[in-house]
Parts: structure tokens; C-alpha cells; sequence
């Protein structure tokens, strides 16, 4: 039986639990919140996300202690906050990764602060080598796979065959369809850009921008993702493969997506901070402008998008003005 | 001043009289409905789209006289039903496009039962040099244009500093980006291929299939246009640009399309018979999948979302097997 460490509470986070323990893995599952943890012993169900999932308590193990949850673990799943992430991480002791299979990520974000990418951390931190380091791509609403409606994952390491095949394994069922691939850092950084995207398009939407203009913002984000890619990380890649465009499309075309609805807050005129202080919570779009803004200082590629958001979200440019500019450089 | 030559009475058609008209253009403007034109010349309004554009009676000439309508224009521009196309066309004399500036198709569609483009048809019939043909394509819902929401439209033609450039500056405006492109053939298959992909998706979505899956399917569908685009014309081309990834996009994620309302009932359990009776009316898409299938007969190209449309439409396979079937060969 392979065995699973968890680590965090959120909507992914139940998802992916639900799929790999229904395949008969062990989940040993961190969350930092006690109630939770208690109501999932007591009930099997998550009280805050996908609440009708019920889990099988005999492979389900929830538990607000750490290191005990990492400790058997063949596998370790990140699912925290990216803000959350690196405090966890530091928890642990800088040798408790050394005996796993992997260390998946399913961070959809980067490290504060550091600008660098989950998985680099993690393997800078733990001194494990690239190939022990993963990362769950998808199109892939967390709801949709509470509902067993059909989902499609790739899981990206440079140990394609090994890692990424293995880990792909305990994730395939009736619903989800997983499929490896070696692009690590790629689809890593792809499914950061995406939130740029989803929360420019909210703000674009929030101004009166309609349908057109969505459907011409993400296909130059495709080309924008593309040159940054290529200058960050340069190998060949397809970016209409779903890990890419897929991932881009469920969260750009999504109404829940808290990325475009903080950005439609901005496009209407609500202050960053206080569609921050309205929404309860901070997108991760809005670190994510800020992480690839940063990089892109040396790397020089043209980025009219994240410039747009950056320049509404941390310059203080008002969102017309910066929309209006954007809107003359796509085509 | 610009003469053109406007055929339809369609949501597309009355766009584009609308932003040509508005841009100083006299539009000899031909719609099949003498009731119509009537209320066009009466009011100023097509009563049947767009309903609250006010044209220029000074600039717009609504007609039913086909002939009159084309004599004296530099352009014409095509945008009747592609089931019609032909019909229409062939009332005009061979020699009735000879000292055109430039013939622009705004259809999305194929001639029924030959398997050609609109552009090829006109080509043929007329004996115009390629250089004198082109092609509108967007991702363009005409209810924008209406609302003068920023839209962005792509002029195709082999003649792009020429023709191409020409009729882009006829188009731009403030609320109209328009950039001339050299694949005329390219975004012409890809503006009829993108209805097979709106029509399919509404089938998975009648059947149950989610958000998930409809990404996955756009991913692929981007696959699957290239593949046949570097078959049928090959030569290089960024599937990405607006003119194709865009224009998919704002057909696939339209809550309006015909093609995937049409699809959508398919899915339900609707006959196509019944579907179309249901609409009192044909989605392109229906046709589209047999064109681009059968020209597929001899290129061999791996098509499974056209392959999958087609058995289901033509040879009654059941939606849910041949979906079941199409599931498995995403990725």
C-alpha cells in the first residue's frame, strides 16, 4: 500500500485526497485547522470544502501534526497556500524528505518573497535531487472532481517514467485521466501565469471589456506564457497541451475563480486593499503579478499582461488608463 | 469614398455594415427579405439583429436587387449563410467581380456538398487571382460590436500589404483593432472547424461532461486544427494568434452559440432531426463535420473530435458511447 502524506485543507487539497485514497493509498492528512481535523474523524466529511466527499476512515488519517503525517509517507503532496508553504516546509527537518518517492507539488503559486518556484525550494531545502520533485498540472476544478466528472491531470518531473508514471498511477480512475510529462518547471510556472491571467481578464471584465476581448487576452497570454517560458526555462514545448492551455482556459473561463473575481472588484473601481478586506482572503494572482514582474526585471521579455496587472495592482495606475494601454498592444 | 458591396442580413452581416458604414464607406447593403430592406429604409434599424443600430441613410443602401447592389462596388463583402452562398453567388455574371478592389468572406462555413471554402468557390467562379480574395475572422460576437465593445478582426489574403491592409483600414475604429494576415486558407479552415469544436462541446455538455472536460477539449481541438491546417495547407502558422485560438474560444465558451445549443440537445438525447426542428434552424457546425470530415478522407489526419462529431451526427451513434470513446483519446 503506498502511503501519502497530505498537506493542507483546502479544496485541492480534499480533492486529491478523495482520488488517491479511493485508489486504495493511505492518506496521512495535515491540516492546520483542529476542528476540521476533528469533524474528519468524527464524520469522514470536510466541513469547508467539498463537504459531501465522504472519506474511508480506514486509509484517511487526518491530523493537525506534521511531522507525524510526513514521517511513514512514501509520497508528500503539497496542496498548502503558496503563502503558507515555505513556513510549513520549515517545519521540517532538512533531512525528513530524504527516503521519499517524491515530493509532488500541487501549488498553484510561488514562494513570497523569494520568487522562486515551490518545487525549487523544496529541493534547495531538502537537498534532494530534481528528479524526486514533482508537480499536478490540470484543468481542474476541485468541484467537479467531488461531482466524478471527468478530469484530466499531468504530472510534470524530469523522471518522467519513473516519478511521474508511478505517481499518474495512483491517481488514473473511472473520472481522471492522468498522463506524465518531463516539462517540470514549465508547467509550474504556467500554472502561476494563469492566475496573472484570470485576474487581468477579471479586471478587464469589472471595466465592461466583454467576450471579444476576453477571447483575445488569453490567446496572447498563450504567447506571452510561451516567450517567458523560453527565456526562463528554454526547451521545446506545446503550449495547446492541456497542462498549458487547458489549465489557462478552467481558470480564465471560470466565475468562481478568486482571481478573476478580485480583478473584477479592481476593474470597478474597489481599492487592491479593499477588495482584499471584501473578498476575506488575498488571490494569488496578486503575489503571482508581483513574483513574475520581478523575474522578468532581468530577463527583459515583453509581457504587456503582467505589466498591465502589475502596473494596476502595485502602481497605483488606475485600471482604465492601464487597460487602454494593454489593449493597443494585443492583437 | 470606399464603395462596398454587402451581402446577408445576418447579426455578422449587420456588424459590419454598421462599423464599415460608421468609418465613411457607402454599403450597398443585399438582404434576401424585402420586408427587411423596407424596414431599413423605413427606419434606419434591421428588425431582425442588432435591432438598435441606427444606420446612416446617406451611406446605407439596403436592397434586395442583387445585381445593383454589386454593380458599382470596389468590395464585396460575403456574409450570407454558407448553405446559401452558392445559391446567391451564382445570379452574378463570371465576369461581375472582374474590377473588384477585393472579395472578403465573412462566412464560416464551406460550400454544402463540395467540400471547398467560400474563397475557392469565388476564386473559381469568377477567375480572380488569389490576390484579390481575403477573409474576415475574429473572435467576434456581432452583439458586441453592436455594444462597440472592443473587438480585435483579422483581414486574411495572400495580398497582405495590399488587399489585406486596405480593408483593415476600412474596419478600424475606435472599438475595432483589425490586423492583416498572410494564411487566408489557414484561418478560413479554422473558422469552420471551430463550430465542430462548439458543436462537440455542447454534446459533452448535454451529456453531463464539465468545465474539466470542455478545456480539455479546447486544448485538443487546437491540436487537432493544426494537425489538419499542416495537412490540407501546410506552411507555418501560430495556432495561438486571435484569428484561431481566439475565434475558438469565443465560440466554445459562447452560452449563445447555435452550434453548441445544437450539440447540447444532441447530447440531451434530442435526433439531430429533432434538434434542428427544435431550432427551426441548422447549425453550421452540422455541416462542418461532414465537409472537413470527408476532405479528411484522403489526408488521414488523427481528427478524434471530428471523428467523434461525425458518428454521432451522421452515422447515429450514441453520444454517450462515441463521447465515452472520444474521452479516452484526450490528454
Amino acid at each position: 500500500m503506498e502511503k501519502i502524506a497530505m498537506l493542507g485543507g483546502g479544496s485541492w487539497a480534499t480533492a486529491l485526497t478523495k482520488i488517491l485514497s479511493e485508489n486504495g493509498a493511505r492518506v496521512d492528512w495535515w491540516l492546520r485547522s483542529k476542528d476540521d481535523v476533528q469533524h474528519l474523524l468524527r464524520t469522514g466529511h470536510n466541513p469547508r470544502y467539498l463537504s459531501a466527499v465522504q472519506f474511508d476512515r480506514n486509509l484517511v488519517y487526518p491530523t493537525t501534526d506534521l511531522t507525524d503525517a510526513v514521517a511513514e509517507a512514501d509520497w508528500l503532496v503539497l496542496a498548502v497556500p503558496a503563502a503558507f508553504v515555505q513556513p510549513v516546509l520549515d517545519k521540517l527537518g532538512r533531512d525528513a524528505l530524504r527516503h521519499k518517492s517524491g515530493v509532488v507539488s500541487a501549488i498553484k503559486g510561488m514562494i513570497p518573497g523569494k520568487n522562486v518556484l515551490v518545487t525549487d525550494y523544496v529541493q534547495e531545502r531538502f537537498r534532494l535531487p530534481a528528479a524526486r520533485l514533482g508537480v499536478i498540472a490540470g484543468p481542474c476544478h476541485a468541484e467537479e472532481v467531488a461531482l466524478e466528472k471527468q478530469s484530466y491531470l499531468t504530472i510534470g518531473s524530469p523522471d518522467v517514467s519513473g516519478l511521474a508514471n508511478s505517481f499518474c498511477h495512483l491517481l488514473r480512475n473511472r473520472y481522471v485521466s492522468a498522463h506524465p510529462a518531463a516539462d517540470l518547471d514549465g508547467i509550474e510556472y504556467c500554472a502561476v501565469m494563469k492566475n496573472i491571467i484570470a485576474l487581468t481578464g477579471g479586471i478587464a471584465h469589472g471595466l465592461g471589456y466583454g467576450d471579444n476581448f476576453l477571447a483575445v487576452l488569453v490567446s496572447n497570454a498563450v504567447q506571452e506564457i510561451r516567450r517567458f517560458l523560453q527565456a526562463i526555462s528554454p526547451q521545446p514545448r506545446d503550449l495547446s497541451a492541456s497542462a498549458y492551455l487547458g489549465d489557462l482556459l478552467v481558470t480564465a473561463y471560470s466565475q468562481f475563480s478568486r482571481n478573476r473575481t478580485f480583478g473584477n472588484m479592481v476593474g470597478r473601481g474597489y481599492s487592491v486593499k479593499s477588495a482584499q478586506l471584501e473578498m476575506n482572503m488575498i488571490a494569488e494572482g496578486y503575489y503571482a503579478v508581483k513574483s513574475i514582474h520581478e523575474l522578468n526585471r532581468q530577463l527583459k521579455v515583453n509581457m504587456p499582461i503582467t505589466t498591465a496587472a502589475y502596473n494596476v495592482l502595485y502602481e497605483r495606475i488606475a485600471p482604465a488608463v492601464e487597460l487602454e494601454i494593454l489593449k493597443e498592444k494585443l492583437r
